[in-house]
């Protein structure tokens, strides 16, 4: 599917799913997050047993252009490795400098932010809740309820997505299920 | 209110209604719109009995920065004068090259767009509906429902909105009602 950005056009995106009936979604299955769990025995234990799906966006293919905003949903999945809820890699933008919006369609969750300062934030997520992330954050979506969890997000379109780091540092903190409840702890694998 | 835009933040805007808790929203009733109706008596009769709320939005104060990104909500009521459809003043970016999304929440209604060139699109909304707006394209939200026309948008922070060319021209298109029906029709005002 292409989109006519000289005109204009609309999509649709399920308020509930997140999905959209034209615009074909990226997939992140446990098996290509390989590493970024604390607990790798229970992450393994599932990726052998069917390999769930963890996350699902769109990319839409705007213009990479300043002047342009690219839009999205993001479908995070209910789910844990151990006791961490499932969460989406994150990212920094590649364009650092550049800010995010989400809006929060359904679910509960975290939006999880630090920047190479060491500065982090979570701010906690339901429906009708919007977050900003600053310029400088990197970002990840992360499930603590039910049901999935959907946002609805806009960036500048060149801001790029930089995956890197985070791969291989992991965040700063994480969110575990502890007594049943969500809690934020440091990262005991963070480099 | 003002909000951490170095640290990130949430905000509340509630979906069927686009209010916010902590944002205040700006108001425009319709005798801040004089001149933009087709039926300048009918617009004036409404303004007599009780000159009723249009729409309204969020301005949340993003940094006027390229590398920003400005949300909101805006609300257009349902409503008509005459036979036309209540909608916002519609507006150009300061920036005329920059582009903007929408998010449908509630309500139905069209998001019109034009360039200065002549061409336009009027894209259906519904809730679940995303509309893009591209560079160079006015656009104005049009309730042609019985509920809130609700939106969730986000532009760079540095846009900016004029005003100026479409409140003395207006749009070269208009949704009025027929037959019960909306229908878009040249604007015989259109300079």
């Amino acid at each position: 599917m292409s989109f006519d950005w000289k005109k204009g056009f609309t999509v649709d995106f399920d308020p509930a799913t997140g999905l959209s009936k034209t615009v074909v979604s990226t997939k992140r299955h446990l098996s290509g997050m390989k590493g970024m769990y604390l607990d790798s025995a229970a992450q393994a234990e599932l990726i052998a047993n069917g390999d769930p799906l963890v996350y699902e966006f769109h990319e839409m293919g705007a213009p990479e252009t300043p002047d342009d905003v690219a839009p999205g949903t993001s479908i995070t999945y209910p789910g844990k490795v151990g006791d961490e809820y499932f969460f989406t890699k994150g990212h920094f933008h590649t364009i650092l400098d550049t800010a995010e919006v989400y809006y929060t369609l359904s679910g509960i969750g975290y939006m999880m932010m630090e920047n190479p300062e060491g500065e982090w934030n979570a701010c906690k997520l339901e429906p009708g809740k919007m977050v900003y992330v600053p310029p400088r954050f990197a970002h990840r979506s992360i499930n603590t309820g039910s049901v999935p969890l959907v946002t609805f997000f806009a960036f500048r379109g060149d801001a790029g997505h930089d995956y890197g780091s985070i791969e291989v540092k992991g965040f700063r903190k994480l969110v575990i299920e502890r007594d049943g409840k969500p809690e934020i702890i440091d990262n005991p694998k963070w480099k």
